[in-house]
């Protein structure tokens, strides 16, 4: 059954494997809705229509149901009943769980997990409503980031793990230590496999799938059982890859506990009871920095791969064609409002202008055609709510006081009515003009719709003051324009020795939030916006021990 | 020059590349002293000696200078003083000088890394003393394991941070996006490697440089600056590697203050302190269980790589040459007094005896035979030296008493008076007969002279007792006699289960305490031995990482 499932999907492994060797473009999940099957979409949106007020169907043994805290940003009633497993009952079903599937070959585990990427991809549209109506964002992004960029996380992380595998010899080794002119002492070895424990994963509010798959699919592939925890605000997006995941484990033969979901009670939690339980060895923990650093710090027992946060910065010291950066930018910036890991929060621009084409521009130009590109952007209700989705994250009214307050507002904040969601929380960004007089406020990382448009002294202050957000808030992407070459070699090694991967003029129509599957890695690990990398060795080879079997021949 | 060293190595690079993969047999540093130039054990002796109550040679930056708690269990008087730099000052210089190693190609660090191992090669006798005197290791144990061994474990994990570092695209690459009609997007990416930061290497007192090359030289290898801070009482084997490092380093146009040694005030230790300074990213530590465990609890900021202790066991189910056997495991359970993290403890043995050949041998037999063979060994106090070494450890005597108490003792500890060094700690080991009912005592870990055997109902509660003492205290190896299929079988089941590698009938001549560089892997990270793998691809791929670089063509 199982090696049936590596055969069907061995090509599409291949092409994995070549893909994060090469890291030239390449993504099997279309961007696009328009490539899925005609009656997707609209049986994608009654299968989550479906979901709504009743049981999550799925057979986890559980005492109670519990709805969590889930919410929508677009004021949708969800309502929806979650298994409510205590930790001490989902340990004791993972580790049950545990040998059948640490005990299966490297093809058959990897058959299994690319099974479940296929069956996820069927239902694409169903996940993008429900990332929509969970996180908040714009139904393109969801259908994209919870769709085609998630899978292709996944996927490669199953191919990163597949490679990590296949490099212990596969086959007995004949060992012989020679011992002059006696015959030579000999061994056989061989070496297996041994997945390190049970993985816990904790998904973002905002980002559930991005930021999960490649974790949970490399916890997997390796042999490791996967407790998925939602954040309890955003649950139904990786409630809906738990259902999906236990049902191909079932029919594959394996249990379905081999990926069980952890949903709390309203107002407890059991996070970090579960997350330093013995037998948890791997925690993957995504989002809320006050959770993930709780985990890097508390969660000894196990390695803790996290995803944290980031400030990420936009420099610009000279663009030909200044009108279609600006215009690029403002929907950069403001897309699914700010509350993406890689969506960038300040413009730093020299107090001077920069070089624009024929002409120099001014700084005053830049900023005020900033704030009026963003304007123009969001003045249709429509196009607005596609661009901004609806805020998720809380404390939002506080973050645009507290940055209005540190230099003059160019566009305030104002409330969108969207046209199909009365109740969404649409809100169009604040933009603030400053300078490193108020680095202590822009330096900080501020979830929602902020964005500060930063006058420095010159490219060299950008890059100091870019570098001092990553070390103090994290980075993950510098957006820079720039065409001369000592700028953008100053430019590369402020970017490798803050540990931020860097763009530079980027073509219209690629936008920075957008890291690409297979060729960009996310996170670097080296300033505070996480402590691994997706995907390469370092984060699917700890996943797995191997155990050396030697014997006289 | 450094390019010089690249191309003067290059070939052994291949080899340790291809023997990692292979992992057949393979070691480039001679295991037999009469390997070496005829000069060289007198050049070694007495430049150890030359060393002795003097400062130690290096120019590191230092207000005083400290013996540390440095001592001998042979009664040598070392006297040797250190530079005892402060943790700050640590930090600092490492820092000042992290930039240039960073910044230098893969392959000059590679080169440098392999002629500090050349040069620490041609120093093995003078390392054999330093160890033998400070570790309490007899004399040809010690010049393999602080030589030829601990050299294997170094290049080793060079090749391995070469595979490693080589597994990124070292091109350009082209990056296109189609956009069906339209031209594609098109980028040009490079990926950077950037170490993780400064490394700290904590050593042992008993195994200091075979627990300490392989995390060194990962971290050097991948860019990282590596501050060394040998255990208090066994300082020079590893200030002799900070010797020849900073030496290769300065040679090779780098700063020497790439490799740093940290040495303590008497009674003072600002352990904790460094490794928890928030630029310490990296800490390898191997040894005493309060230190390594405190490391994992605490030195959060960073990854942390650890060796910590074990309870091997030997499990006897049939052996056609019980005689062969038991002759071998006198030497195997006494070789430097049990002092390293792969001698074994237990000996488990059917209440009912084995089958031997064509006979059938008791239990009673099989125990009284084990230590009457220990006792002739070590009835010659030359040859008692030769194999015990010295005691290094501490607290053996309540060691001993409590191990006495859990049963009925075979054979006593005594005092044997070494012929060459009248005040050495040579101790013959207690021999307790006891079954599972004092499992709670030998499942612990009896540091020194002390080996359990253990009457078990049959080869099925044998294992069951050596995986609680793996599950409880660590462990490394397995030494398995069986021959019967479904016995093997289960062992391997077990042993995987339990994270230990198994070995089945052990040639005669090869000893179980010897893990072999290049084939078997040290530590499994599944049970408490450890938390890491020695020296697979996760043990180095997270010691740096990948910095994207991409550009608009």
């Amino acid at each position: 059954m199982t090696a049936e499932l590596f055969e069907k999907h061995e090509d599409l492994l291949k092409r994995a494997v070549a893909a994060v060797r090469s890291r030239e473009f390449w993504n099997p999940y279309p961007e696009s809705p328009r490539a899925y099957a005609d009656g997707a979409p609209q049986a994608g949106e009654e299968a989550f229509a479906d979901r709504l007020g009743k049981r999550f169907g799925i057979d986890q043994a559980a005492p109670v149901l519990s709805a969590g805290e889930e919410n929508s940003p677009y004021g949708t009633d969800l309502g929806i009943g979650y298994p409510a497993t205590p930790p001490p009952d989902l340990i004791r079903s993972a580790t049950d769980a545990a040998a059948g599937w640490a005990g299966a070959a490297v093809e058959e585990r990897i058959g299994v997990c690319l099974e479940i990427l296929a069956e996820l991809r069927n239902v694409s549209f169903e996940m993008a409503h429900a990332v929509m109506q969970t996180t908040g964002q714009p139904f393109l992004l969801a259908f994209q980031s919870g769709g085609s960029h998630a899978l292709a996380r996944g996927l490669e992380a199953v191919a990163q793990a597949y490679l990590a595998m296949r490099r212990m010899p596969r086959r007995t080794v004949k060992w012989e230590k020679p011992q002059g002119r006696r015959d030579p002492l000999q061994l056989e070895k061989r070496w297996l496999i041994r997945p390190r424990g049970i993985a816990v994963t904790l998904g973002s509010a905002t980002s559930p799938n991005l930021n999960a798959y490649a974790g949970i699919f490399a916890s997997l592939a390796t042999g490791n059982s996967v407790i998925v925890k939602p954040d309890p605000t955003t649950i139904l997006p990786l409630a809906l890859l738990v259902e999906t995941a236990r049902r191909v484990l079932g029919e594959a033969g394996y249990s379905p506990d081999v990926v069980l979901l952890a949903v709390d009670q309203p107002g407890e939690s059991t996070t970090e009871e579960l997350i330093t339980d013995p037998a948890v060895r791997i925690v993957d923990a995504s989002g809320d920095p006050e959770v993930t650093e709780w985990a890097e710090r508390n969660a000894t027992q196990a390695t803790v791969y996290t995803t944290k946060r980031a400030v990420n910065s936009v420099v610009l010291d000279a663009a030909k064609d200044l009108k279609g950066v600006i215009r690029e930018l403002s929907v950069s910036l403001t897309m699914y409002s700010g509350q993406m890991a890689t969506t960038p929060q300040n413009v730093f621009v020299p107090a001077d202008g920069i070089s624009a084409g024929e002409e120099r521009a001014s700084f005053d130009a830049i900023a005020s055609g900033l704030a009026s590109a963003v304007e123009d952007l969001l003045s249709d209700p429509q196009r607005a709510g596609d661009i901004l989705g609806a805020i998720k994250v809380g404390d939002f009214e506080a973050g645009i006081a507290a940055a209005a307050a540190a230099g003059e507002v160019l566009l305030e904040s104002r409330r969108v009515a969207h046209p199909n969601f009365a109740a969404a929380r649409v809100v169009t960004p604040t933009i603030i003009r400053t300078d490193s007089s108020e680095r202590e406020i822009f330096c900080q990382e501020f979830r929602g719709p902020v964005v500060f448009v930063v006058a420095t002294s010159g490219t060299g202050e950008s890059l100091e003051l870019a570098g001092e957000a990553a070390a103090k808030s994290g980075s993950v992407t510098w957006l820079v324009y720039a065409d001369d070459d000592v700028v953008i070699d100053r430019t590369i090694e402020a970017a490798l020795h803050a540990g931020v991967s860097a763009v530079f003029n980027l073509p219209v129509g690629l936008y920075v939030n957008h890291p690409a599957p297979f060729s960009d890695y996310y996170v670097s690990g080296i300033n505070p916006s996480g402590n691994t990398v997706q995907t390469d060795a370092s984060f699917v080879s700890g996943r797995f021990s191997v155990v050396g079997i030697s014997r006289s021949t």
